[in-house]
Protein backbone atom coordinates (compact mmCIF):
# COMPACT_ATOMS: atom_id res chain seq x y z
CA UNK A 1 0.00 0.00 0.00
CA UNK A 2 1.39 3.62 -1.10
CA UNK A 3 2.10 5.74 2.02
CA UNK A 4 -0.03 9.23 1.56
CA UNK A 5 3.08 11.47 1.65
CA UNK A 6 4.77 9.82 -1.39
CA UNK A 7 1.36 9.96 -3.00
CA UNK A 8 1.22 13.22 -2.34
CA UNK A 9 4.36 14.55 -3.37
CA UNK A 10 4.03 12.67 -6.61
CA UNK A 11 0.47 13.97 -7.24
CA UNK A 12 2.52 17.45 -6.80
CA UNK A 13 4.39 16.49 -9.43
CA UNK A 14 2.58 15.30 -11.76
CA UNK A 15 0.53 18.31 -11.42
CA UNK A 16 3.23 20.99 -11.43
CA UNK A 17 1.16 22.90 -9.33
CA UNK A 18 0.68 22.57 -4.98
CA UNK A 19 -2.54 24.38 -5.32
CA UNK A 20 -5.30 21.98 -4.54
CA UNK A 21 -9.35 23.29 -5.07
CA UNK A 22 -11.27 23.99 -2.16
CA UNK A 23 -14.81 22.78 -2.73
CA UNK A 24 -16.95 24.76 -0.34
CA UNK A 25 -20.83 24.64 -2.43
CA UNK A 26 -22.93 27.53 -1.47
CA UNK A 27 -26.22 27.40 -3.05
CA UNK A 28 -26.14 31.53 -3.45
CA UNK A 29 -22.71 31.90 -5.40
CA UNK A 30 -23.54 28.80 -7.90
CA UNK A 31 -23.52 29.50 -11.71
CA UNK A 32 -26.99 31.17 -12.34
CA UNK A 33 -27.23 27.99 -14.71
CA UNK A 34 -26.72 25.49 -11.61
CA UNK A 35 -29.12 27.26 -8.86
CA UNK A 36 -32.11 29.22 -10.97
CA UNK A 37 -34.38 26.55 -10.60
CA UNK A 38 -33.60 25.13 -7.50
CA UNK A 39 -35.60 25.56 -4.51
CA UNK A 40 -33.57 27.01 -1.73
CA UNK A 41 -36.20 25.32 0.97
CA UNK A 42 -35.69 21.98 -0.77
CA UNK A 43 -32.38 20.33 0.86
CA UNK A 44 -32.62 17.11 -1.70
CA UNK A 45 -32.71 19.54 -4.51
CA UNK A 46 -30.05 21.84 -3.08
CA UNK A 47 -28.04 19.09 -2.47
CA UNK A 48 -28.14 17.72 -6.19
CA UNK A 49 -26.87 21.53 -7.03
CA UNK A 50 -24.01 20.87 -4.88
CA UNK A 51 -23.17 17.03 -6.38
CA UNK A 52 -23.49 18.52 -10.09
CA UNK A 53 -21.32 22.00 -9.19
CA UNK A 54 -18.66 19.83 -7.36
CA UNK A 55 -18.47 17.17 -10.17
CA UNK A 56 -18.50 19.82 -13.02
CA UNK A 57 -15.68 21.63 -10.84
CA UNK A 58 -13.73 18.22 -10.64
CA UNK A 59 -13.84 17.56 -14.23
CA UNK A 60 -12.30 20.83 -14.58
CA UNK A 61 -9.59 20.62 -12.36
CA UNK A 62 -9.03 16.88 -12.46
CA UNK A 63 -6.18 17.19 -14.71
CA UNK A 64 -4.59 20.34 -13.28
CA UNK A 65 -4.28 19.82 -9.65
CA UNK A 66 -2.63 16.91 -7.26
CA UNK A 67 -6.12 17.29 -4.66
CA UNK A 68 -9.75 18.39 -3.61
CA UNK A 69 -10.75 19.43 -0.01
CA UNK A 70 -14.17 19.02 0.69
CA UNK A 71 -15.48 21.46 3.26
CA UNK A 72 -17.93 19.17 5.50
CA UNK A 73 -19.67 22.04 7.14
CA UNK A 74 -21.21 23.12 3.25
CA UNK A 75 -22.77 19.50 2.81
CA UNK A 76 -23.80 19.33 6.59
CA UNK A 77 -25.49 21.93 6.35
CA UNK A 78 -27.89 20.45 4.15
CA UNK A 79 -28.69 17.24 6.36
CA UNK A 80 -28.54 14.04 5.40
CA UNK A 81 -28.99 14.72 1.30
CA UNK A 82 -25.94 16.85 1.71
CA UNK A 83 -23.95 14.00 3.21
CA UNK A 84 -24.99 12.02 -0.18
CA UNK A 85 -23.47 15.02 -1.71
CA UNK A 86 -20.77 14.86 -0.04
CA UNK A 87 -20.53 10.98 -0.96
CA UNK A 88 -21.08 11.57 -4.40
CA UNK A 89 -18.28 14.26 -4.49
CA UNK A 90 -15.54 11.90 -2.93
CA UNK A 91 -16.25 8.94 -4.98
CA UNK A 92 -16.01 11.31 -8.06
CA UNK A 93 -12.77 13.17 -7.12
CA UNK A 94 -11.22 9.49 -6.31
CA UNK A 95 -12.70 8.22 -9.70
CA UNK A 96 -10.42 11.01 -11.36
CA UNK A 97 -7.76 10.65 -10.02
CA UNK A 98 -7.66 13.34 -7.46
CA UNK A 99 -6.95 12.66 -3.42
CA UNK A 100 -9.33 13.95 -1.53
CA UNK A 101 -8.25 16.09 1.94
CA UNK A 102 -11.82 15.76 3.88
CA UNK A 103 -12.01 19.22 6.10
CA UNK A 104 -14.05 18.02 8.93
CA UNK A 105 -11.79 19.43 11.73
CA UNK A 106 -12.74 16.23 13.87
CA UNK A 107 -11.97 15.09 17.15
CA UNK A 108 -12.83 13.80 20.12
CA UNK A 109 -12.03 10.76 23.41
CA UNK A 110 -10.26 7.94 21.80
CA UNK A 111 -12.85 5.26 21.04
CA UNK A 112 -15.22 8.27 19.87
CA UNK A 113 -12.02 9.69 17.30
CA UNK A 114 -12.34 6.13 16.81
CA UNK A 115 -15.52 6.45 14.55
CA UNK A 116 -14.90 9.36 13.18
CA UNK A 117 -11.80 8.10 12.05
CA UNK A 118 -13.52 4.98 10.13
CA UNK A 119 -16.28 7.50 8.77
CA UNK A 120 -13.49 9.63 7.18
CA UNK A 121 -11.13 7.88 6.60
CA UNK A 122 -11.69 4.11 6.54
CA UNK A 123 -11.67 2.28 3.45
CA UNK A 124 -14.92 0.97 3.81
CA UNK A 125 -16.79 4.09 4.22
CA UNK A 126 -18.40 6.38 1.26
CA UNK A 127 -17.04 9.33 3.18
CA UNK A 128 -13.43 7.87 2.97
CA UNK A 129 -11.14 10.56 2.25
CA UNK A 130 -7.42 10.05 1.65
CA UNK A 131 -7.11 12.72 4.57
CA UNK A 132 -8.81 14.32 7.37
CA UNK A 133 -8.27 17.47 9.17
CA UNK A 134 -8.51 17.01 13.15
CA UNK A 135 -8.25 19.09 16.01
CA UNK A 136 -5.83 18.79 18.87
CA UNK A 137 -7.31 20.03 21.64
CA UNK A 138 -8.44 16.84 23.23
CA UNK A 139 -4.45 15.93 23.11
CA UNK A 140 -2.48 12.31 22.12
CA UNK A 141 -5.24 10.10 22.76
CA UNK A 142 -7.79 11.55 20.75
CA UNK A 143 -5.48 11.90 17.72
CA UNK A 144 -3.78 8.18 17.74
CA UNK A 145 -7.09 6.40 16.51
CA UNK A 146 -6.74 8.96 13.52
CA UNK A 147 -2.84 7.97 13.04
CA UNK A 148 -3.94 4.20 13.17
CA UNK A 149 -6.68 4.05 10.65
CA UNK A 150 -4.50 6.49 8.40
CA UNK A 151 -1.53 4.22 9.12
CA UNK A 152 -3.58 1.05 8.02
CA UNK A 153 -5.10 2.47 4.68
CA UNK A 154 -2.44 4.83 3.65
CA UNK A 155 -3.80 8.00 4.43
CA UNK A 156 -3.13 11.25 5.97
CA UNK A 157 -4.30 13.38 8.89
CA UNK A 158 -3.96 17.41 9.05
CA UNK A 159 -3.63 18.62 12.47
CA UNK A 160 -4.32 22.13 13.09
CA UNK A 161 -1.63 24.32 14.43
CA UNK A 162 -1.75 27.63 13.52
CA UNK A 163 -5.17 28.50 11.90
CA UNK A 164 -6.11 31.01 8.55
CA UNK A 165 -8.86 33.15 11.29
CA UNK A 166 -8.07 36.52 12.36
CA UNK A 167 -8.72 35.57 16.20
CA UNK A 168 -7.33 31.95 15.83
CA UNK A 169 -4.34 33.42 18.30
CA UNK A 170 -6.71 33.99 21.30
CA UNK A 171 -5.70 30.51 22.67
CA UNK A 172 -3.24 29.47 20.08
CA UNK A 173 -0.62 32.63 20.63
CA UNK A 174 -0.94 31.71 24.87
CA UNK A 175 2.99 30.83 25.25
CA UNK A 176 4.25 28.31 27.66
CA UNK A 177 7.24 27.47 28.77
CA UNK A 178 8.57 30.06 26.02
CA UNK A 179 6.49 28.48 23.05
CA UNK A 180 3.45 29.60 22.11
CA UNK A 181 0.36 26.86 22.12
CA UNK A 182 0.66 26.44 18.30
CA UNK A 183 4.40 25.92 18.66
CA UNK A 184 3.55 23.11 21.27
CA UNK A 185 1.20 21.41 18.85
CA UNK A 186 3.75 21.90 16.21
CA UNK A 187 6.36 20.69 17.91
CA UNK A 188 4.04 17.29 18.62
CA UNK A 189 2.76 17.18 14.65
CA UNK A 190 6.63 16.90 13.86
CA UNK A 191 7.50 14.14 15.94
CA UNK A 192 4.24 12.02 14.82
CA UNK A 193 5.88 13.36 10.83
CA UNK A 194 8.99 11.70 12.18
CA UNK A 195 7.75 8.81 12.86
CA UNK A 196 5.39 8.29 9.88
CA UNK A 197 7.82 8.98 6.93
CA UNK A 198 7.67 7.86 3.09
CA UNK A 199 10.43 7.82 0.78
CA UNK A 200 10.09 11.10 0.21
CA UNK A 201 10.96 12.00 3.41
CA UNK A 202 7.98 13.45 4.66
CA UNK A 203 5.08 11.60 7.03
CA UNK A 204 1.59 11.15 6.77
CA UNK A 205 0.80 13.13 9.62
CA UNK A 206 0.65 17.04 8.61
CA UNK A 207 -0.56 20.22 9.91
CA UNK A 208 -3.07 23.25 9.15
CA UNK A 209 -0.87 26.52 8.77
CA UNK A 210 -3.12 29.47 7.66
CA UNK A 211 -1.63 31.69 4.79
CA UNK A 212 -2.66 34.86 6.78
CA UNK A 213 0.22 34.38 9.01
CA UNK A 214 3.30 34.15 6.37
CA UNK A 215 6.13 35.11 9.18
CA UNK A 216 4.55 32.06 11.10
CA UNK A 217 4.31 29.84 8.13
CA UNK A 218 7.85 30.47 7.68
CA UNK A 219 9.08 29.51 11.31
CA UNK A 220 6.63 26.61 11.56
CA UNK A 221 7.89 25.25 8.21
CA UNK A 222 11.75 24.94 9.63
CA UNK A 223 10.65 23.66 13.11
CA UNK A 224 8.48 21.11 11.14
CA UNK A 225 10.72 19.85 8.71
CA UNK A 226 8.86 15.92 7.82
CA UNK A 227 5.87 17.88 7.97
CA UNK A 228 3.02 18.28 5.25
CA UNK A 229 1.94 21.54 5.54
CA UNK A 230 -1.77 22.41 4.42
CA UNK A 231 -2.02 25.84 3.88
CA UNK A 232 -5.63 27.03 4.15
CA UNK A 233 -6.48 31.02 4.01
CA UNK A 234 -4.74 32.00 0.17
CA UNK A 235 -7.14 34.38 -2.07
CA UNK A 236 -10.57 35.27 -0.42
CA UNK A 237 -9.50 34.85 2.94
CA UNK A 238 -6.19 37.66 1.89
CA UNK A 239 -3.05 35.55 1.36
CA UNK A 240 -1.08 35.80 -1.00
CA UNK A 241 1.60 33.64 -3.53
CA UNK A 242 4.52 35.95 -1.80
CA UNK A 243 2.72 34.58 2.00
CA UNK A 244 2.85 31.40 1.21
CA UNK A 245 6.48 31.03 -0.54
CA UNK A 246 7.94 30.43 2.64
CA UNK A 247 5.53 26.84 3.08
CA UNK A 248 7.65 25.13 0.75
CA UNK A 249 10.89 23.03 0.94
CA UNK A 250 14.30 23.68 -1.50
CA UNK A 251 12.71 21.29 -4.38
CA UNK A 252 9.07 23.07 -4.06
CA UNK A 253 7.68 20.35 -1.84
CA UNK A 254 5.86 19.53 1.50
CA UNK A 255 2.88 22.31 1.30
CA UNK A 256 -0.28 22.28 -0.19
CA UNK A 257 -2.12 25.44 -0.53
CA UNK A 258 -5.86 25.82 -0.73
CA UNK A 259 -8.01 27.98 -2.79
CA UNK A 260 -11.78 27.71 -2.64
CA UNK A 261 -13.75 30.88 -3.71
CA UNK A 262 -11.51 32.13 -5.74
CA UNK A 263 -11.24 28.82 -8.28
CA UNK A 264 -14.38 27.28 -7.48
CA UNK A 265 -16.38 30.96 -7.76
CA UNK A 266 -14.22 32.21 -10.66
CA UNK A 267 -17.43 32.77 -12.76
CA UNK A 268 -18.31 35.14 -10.41
CA UNK A 269 -15.27 37.07 -10.55
CA UNK A 270 -15.39 40.63 -12.41
CA UNK A 271 -11.89 39.49 -14.92
CA UNK A 272 -13.84 36.25 -15.49
CA UNK A 273 -17.66 36.84 -15.78
CA UNK A 274 -17.30 37.55 -19.69
CA UNK A 275 -16.06 33.95 -20.20
CA UNK A 276 -17.97 32.25 -17.69
CA UNK A 277 -20.11 34.57 -16.04
CA UNK A 278 -23.81 34.52 -15.06
CA UNK A 279 -26.76 36.24 -17.16
CA UNK A 280 -28.05 38.04 -14.27
CA UNK B 1 -38.52 32.24 23.18
CA UNK B 2 -37.41 30.44 26.08
CA UNK B 3 -33.79 30.78 27.25
CA UNK B 4 -31.77 27.21 26.53
CA UNK B 5 -30.21 27.97 30.17
CA UNK B 6 -34.08 28.30 31.72
CA UNK B 7 -35.26 25.09 29.55
CA UNK B 8 -32.28 22.94 31.53
CA UNK B 9 -32.61 24.26 34.43
CA UNK B 10 -36.70 23.75 34.81
CA UNK B 11 -36.21 20.21 33.04
CA UNK B 12 -33.21 19.44 35.90
CA UNK B 13 -36.02 20.24 38.30
CA UNK B 14 -38.54 18.66 37.10
CA UNK B 15 -36.95 15.35 36.31
CA UNK B 16 -35.59 15.39 40.09
CA UNK B 17 -32.03 14.34 38.14
CA UNK B 18 -28.87 15.77 36.35
CA UNK B 19 -28.47 12.61 34.61
CA UNK B 20 -28.59 12.76 31.06
CA UNK B 21 -28.44 9.93 29.03
CA UNK B 22 -25.78 9.93 26.34
CA UNK B 23 -26.66 7.95 22.87
CA UNK B 24 -23.55 6.09 21.61
CA UNK B 25 -24.52 3.15 19.67
CA UNK B 26 -22.77 0.74 18.78
CA UNK B 27 -23.70 -2.45 17.10
CA UNK B 28 -21.91 -5.30 18.92
CA UNK B 29 -23.32 -3.68 22.10
CA UNK B 30 -26.77 -3.41 21.30
CA UNK B 31 -28.79 -6.03 22.76
CA UNK B 32 -29.37 -9.75 20.55
CA UNK B 33 -32.55 -9.20 19.66
CA UNK B 34 -31.81 -5.77 18.15
CA UNK B 35 -28.38 -7.14 16.69
CA UNK B 36 -29.19 -10.62 15.61
CA UNK B 37 -30.75 -10.18 12.67
CA UNK B 38 -28.66 -7.25 11.19
CA UNK B 39 -26.04 -7.42 8.31
CA UNK B 40 -23.16 -5.72 10.21
CA UNK B 41 -21.71 -4.73 6.57
CA UNK B 42 -25.34 -3.24 5.67
CA UNK B 43 -24.95 0.33 6.74
CA UNK B 44 -28.74 0.78 6.31
CA UNK B 45 -29.26 -2.00 8.34
CA UNK B 46 -27.36 -0.87 11.28
CA UNK B 47 -28.62 1.84 11.10
CA UNK B 48 -32.34 0.98 11.74
CA UNK B 49 -31.13 -0.78 14.14
CA UNK B 50 -29.58 1.89 15.60
CA UNK B 51 -32.61 3.92 15.57
CA UNK B 52 -34.60 1.50 17.01
CA UNK B 53 -32.49 1.25 19.98
CA UNK B 54 -32.01 5.17 20.18
CA UNK B 55 -35.83 5.48 20.12
CA UNK B 56 -36.42 2.86 22.34
CA UNK B 57 -33.99 4.06 25.15
CA UNK B 58 -35.90 7.52 24.87
CA UNK B 59 -39.16 6.35 25.14
CA UNK B 60 -37.62 4.50 28.23
CA UNK B 61 -35.98 7.93 29.87
CA UNK B 62 -38.38 10.24 28.59
CA UNK B 63 -39.99 10.92 31.97
CA UNK B 64 -37.10 10.31 34.02
CA UNK B 65 -34.10 12.39 32.67
CA UNK B 66 -33.55 15.87 31.23
CA UNK B 67 -31.90 15.33 28.18
CA UNK B 68 -30.08 13.24 25.84
CA UNK B 69 -26.19 13.45 24.31
CA UNK B 70 -26.18 11.83 20.86
CA UNK B 71 -23.03 11.34 19.94
CA UNK B 72 -22.89 11.73 16.32
CA UNK B 73 -19.71 10.01 15.62
CA UNK B 74 -21.25 6.33 15.91
CA UNK B 75 -24.02 7.74 13.48
CA UNK B 76 -21.86 9.30 10.83
CA UNK B 77 -19.58 6.15 11.14
CA UNK B 78 -22.48 4.40 9.33
CA UNK B 79 -22.82 7.39 6.55
CA UNK B 80 -25.74 9.07 5.34
CA UNK B 81 -27.85 6.27 6.23
CA UNK B 82 -26.60 6.83 10.15
CA UNK B 83 -27.13 10.85 9.81
CA UNK B 84 -30.44 9.95 8.73
CA UNK B 85 -30.80 7.57 12.00
CA UNK B 86 -29.15 10.82 13.99
CA UNK B 87 -32.28 13.34 12.82
CA UNK B 88 -34.85 10.53 13.74
CA UNK B 89 -33.12 9.98 16.91
CA UNK B 90 -32.95 14.00 17.51
CA UNK B 91 -36.60 14.34 16.57
CA UNK B 92 -38.02 11.46 18.65
CA UNK B 93 -36.24 13.05 21.46
CA UNK B 94 -37.61 16.18 20.95
CA UNK B 95 -41.34 14.98 20.39
CA UNK B 96 -40.97 13.34 23.77
CA UNK B 97 -39.87 16.39 25.35
CA UNK B 98 -36.32 15.71 26.05
CA UNK B 99 -33.44 18.51 25.72
CA UNK B 100 -31.14 17.08 22.95
CA UNK B 101 -27.40 18.11 23.49
CA UNK B 102 -25.85 17.24 20.19
CA UNK B 103 -22.34 15.80 21.04
CA UNK B 104 -20.57 16.89 17.73
CA UNK B 105 -17.49 18.62 18.93
CA UNK B 106 -17.38 20.87 15.75
CA UNK B 107 -15.46 23.99 14.95
CA UNK B 108 -14.41 25.93 12.19
CA UNK B 109 -12.96 29.48 11.00
CA UNK B 110 -16.33 32.19 11.00
CA UNK B 111 -18.27 31.56 7.57
CA UNK B 112 -17.24 27.72 7.62
CA UNK B 113 -18.72 27.64 11.43
CA UNK B 114 -21.82 29.04 10.44
CA UNK B 115 -22.70 26.22 8.82
CA UNK B 116 -22.22 23.62 11.12
CA UNK B 117 -24.16 26.39 13.61
CA UNK B 118 -27.05 25.97 10.63
CA UNK B 119 -26.42 21.88 10.43
CA UNK B 120 -26.72 21.08 14.19
CA UNK B 121 -28.49 24.23 16.10
CA UNK B 122 -30.76 26.12 13.17
CA UNK B 123 -34.32 25.47 13.73
CA UNK B 124 -34.61 24.59 10.12
CA UNK B 125 -32.16 21.58 10.63
CA UNK B 126 -33.43 17.94 10.90
CA UNK B 127 -30.35 18.01 13.15
CA UNK B 128 -31.69 20.93 15.09
CA UNK B 129 -30.74 20.13 18.56
CA UNK B 130 -31.30 22.44 21.57
CA UNK B 131 -27.61 22.22 22.18
CA UNK B 132 -24.13 21.64 20.40
CA UNK B 133 -21.01 21.01 22.19
CA UNK B 134 -17.45 23.12 20.47
CA UNK B 135 -14.27 22.99 20.35
CA UNK B 136 -12.42 26.47 21.27
CA UNK B 137 -8.65 25.58 19.45
CA UNK B 138 -9.59 28.44 16.37
CA UNK B 139 -10.84 30.87 19.34
CA UNK B 140 -13.45 33.48 19.82
CA UNK B 141 -14.69 34.47 15.67
CA UNK B 142 -14.95 30.44 15.21
CA UNK B 143 -16.91 30.25 18.30
CA UNK B 144 -19.09 33.52 17.83
CA UNK B 145 -21.40 31.82 15.28
CA UNK B 146 -22.64 29.26 17.18
CA UNK B 147 -23.87 31.87 20.10
CA UNK B 148 -25.30 33.60 17.54
CA UNK B 149 -27.59 30.71 16.05
CA UNK B 150 -27.77 29.63 19.55
CA UNK B 151 -29.06 33.05 20.40
CA UNK B 152 -31.68 33.50 17.87
CA UNK B 153 -33.23 30.15 18.13
CA UNK B 154 -32.95 29.37 22.09
CA UNK B 155 -30.03 27.20 21.97
CA UNK B 156 -26.81 26.39 23.67
CA UNK B 157 -23.55 25.77 23.51
CA UNK B 158 -21.07 24.21 25.04
CA UNK B 159 -17.13 24.49 24.48
CA UNK B 160 -14.52 22.34 25.82
CA UNK B 161 -12.67 23.45 28.59
CA UNK B 162 -11.11 20.13 30.74
CA UNK B 163 -11.94 16.68 28.85
CA UNK B 164 -12.13 13.99 30.33
CA UNK B 165 -9.94 11.08 28.31
CA UNK B 166 -6.40 10.65 29.81
CA UNK B 167 -4.35 12.47 27.47
CA UNK B 168 -6.69 15.50 27.60
CA UNK B 169 -4.06 17.57 29.81
CA UNK B 170 -1.00 17.08 27.27
CA UNK B 171 -2.17 20.85 25.92
CA UNK B 172 -5.44 21.77 28.03
CA UNK B 173 -2.62 22.06 30.86
CA UNK B 174 0.12 24.23 29.56
CA UNK B 175 0.42 26.75 31.74
CA UNK B 176 0.51 30.38 30.24
CA UNK B 177 0.59 33.69 32.81
CA UNK B 178 0.25 31.26 35.35
CA UNK B 179 -3.07 29.82 34.50
CA UNK B 180 -3.70 26.57 32.26
CA UNK B 181 -5.12 26.91 28.99
CA UNK B 182 -8.20 24.97 29.83
CA UNK B 183 -8.24 28.43 32.50
CA UNK B 184 -7.79 30.65 29.51
CA UNK B 185 -10.74 28.64 27.58
CA UNK B 186 -12.90 28.75 31.32
CA UNK B 187 -12.59 32.41 31.49
CA UNK B 188 -13.54 32.95 28.06
CA UNK B 189 -16.93 30.91 28.56
CA UNK B 190 -17.69 32.76 31.64
CA UNK B 191 -17.59 35.83 29.94
CA UNK B 192 -19.72 35.04 27.27
CA UNK B 193 -22.46 33.15 29.80
CA UNK B 194 -22.16 36.58 31.64
CA UNK B 195 -23.45 37.87 28.64
CA UNK B 196 -25.97 35.25 28.00
CA UNK B 197 -28.26 35.30 30.62
CA UNK B 198 -30.90 33.76 31.63
CA UNK B 199 -33.41 34.27 34.65
CA UNK B 200 -32.25 31.49 36.52
CA UNK B 201 -28.64 33.23 36.36
CA UNK B 202 -26.83 30.37 33.98
CA UNK B 203 -26.07 31.59 30.67
CA UNK B 204 -27.04 29.63 27.35
CA UNK B 205 -23.01 29.47 27.00
CA UNK B 206 -21.91 26.16 28.70
CA UNK B 207 -18.53 24.01 29.19
CA UNK B 208 -17.78 20.61 29.05
CA UNK B 209 -15.19 19.61 32.23
CA UNK B 210 -14.79 15.82 32.57
CA UNK B 211 -15.84 13.70 35.70
CA UNK B 212 -12.16 12.27 35.54
CA UNK B 213 -10.57 15.37 36.86
CA UNK B 214 -12.62 16.43 39.90
CA UNK B 215 -10.30 18.60 41.63
CA UNK B 216 -9.88 20.95 38.22
CA UNK B 217 -14.12 20.27 38.26
CA UNK B 218 -14.53 22.09 41.59
CA UNK B 219 -12.04 24.60 40.89
CA UNK B 220 -13.89 25.52 37.64
CA UNK B 221 -17.26 25.74 39.25
CA UNK B 222 -15.78 28.35 40.88
CA UNK B 223 -14.28 30.68 38.58
CA UNK B 224 -17.42 29.64 36.13
CA UNK B 225 -20.49 30.14 38.45
CA UNK B 226 -22.60 31.11 35.35
CA UNK B 227 -21.73 28.47 33.59
CA UNK B 228 -23.57 25.32 33.11
CA UNK B 229 -20.89 22.27 33.04
CA UNK B 230 -21.40 19.32 30.81
CA UNK B 231 -19.96 16.32 32.80
CA UNK B 232 -19.00 13.46 30.57
CA UNK B 233 -16.85 10.65 32.27
CA UNK B 234 -19.01 9.22 34.46
CA UNK B 235 -19.79 6.03 35.32
CA UNK B 236 -17.78 4.31 32.47
CA UNK B 237 -14.94 6.29 31.80
CA UNK B 238 -14.29 5.85 36.02
CA UNK B 239 -15.82 9.10 37.41
CA UNK B 240 -18.01 8.18 40.55
CA UNK B 241 -21.18 10.58 42.12
CA UNK B 242 -18.53 11.70 44.77
CA UNK B 243 -16.66 13.10 41.58
CA UNK B 244 -19.12 14.70 40.15
CA UNK B 245 -20.42 16.86 42.83
CA UNK B 246 -18.02 19.78 42.88
CA UNK B 247 -19.91 20.20 39.30
CA UNK B 248 -23.03 21.48 41.14
CA UNK B 249 -24.05 24.75 42.71
CA UNK B 250 -25.78 24.88 46.30
CA UNK B 251 -29.25 23.91 44.58
CA UNK B 252 -28.11 20.99 43.39
CA UNK B 253 -27.95 23.15 39.88
CA UNK B 254 -25.93 24.19 37.21
CA UNK B 255 -24.07 20.58 35.76
CA UNK B 256 -25.59 18.08 33.61
CA UNK B 257 -23.84 14.52 34.19
CA UNK B 258 -23.59 12.56 31.13
CA UNK B 259 -23.46 8.43 31.35
CA UNK B 260 -23.78 6.62 28.17
CA UNK B 261 -22.35 2.98 28.54
CA UNK B 262 -23.68 2.44 31.89
CA UNK B 263 -27.49 3.23 30.86
CA UNK B 264 -27.57 2.37 28.01
CA UNK B 265 -25.80 -1.27 27.58
CA UNK B 266 -27.07 -1.57 30.97
CA UNK B 267 -28.69 -5.08 29.70
CA UNK B 268 -24.71 -5.97 29.51
CA UNK B 269 -23.74 -5.39 33.00
CA UNK B 270 -23.95 -8.77 35.38
CA UNK B 271 -26.37 -6.77 37.90
CA UNK B 272 -29.16 -6.24 34.92
CA UNK B 273 -29.03 -10.01 33.02
CA UNK B 274 -31.50 -11.52 34.37
CA UNK B 275 -34.04 -8.53 34.13
CA UNK B 276 -32.70 -7.51 30.79
CA UNK B 277 -30.30 -9.92 29.49
CA UNK B 278 -29.17 -11.10 25.74
CA UNK B 279 -30.14 -14.85 25.43
CA UNK B 280 -26.88 -15.34 24.77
Amino acid sequence: MKHFGDCLYEALDRAGTPVLVGLDPRLTSLPAALRQDVDASDPNAVASAFTKFCCEVIDVVASLVPAVKPQAAFFEQLGPAGMQALAETVAHARKRGLLVIMDGKRNDIGSTAAAYADAYLGAESVWGADALTVSPYLGDDSLVPFFEVAKQRGGGVFVLVKTSNPGGGLFQDLVSDSRSLYQHVADYVEARANESLGEHGYGFVGAVVGATYPEQLGELRSTMARTWILVPGFGAQGGTAKDVAAAFDEQGQGAIVNSSRAIIFAHARPEFKDAFGDAQ
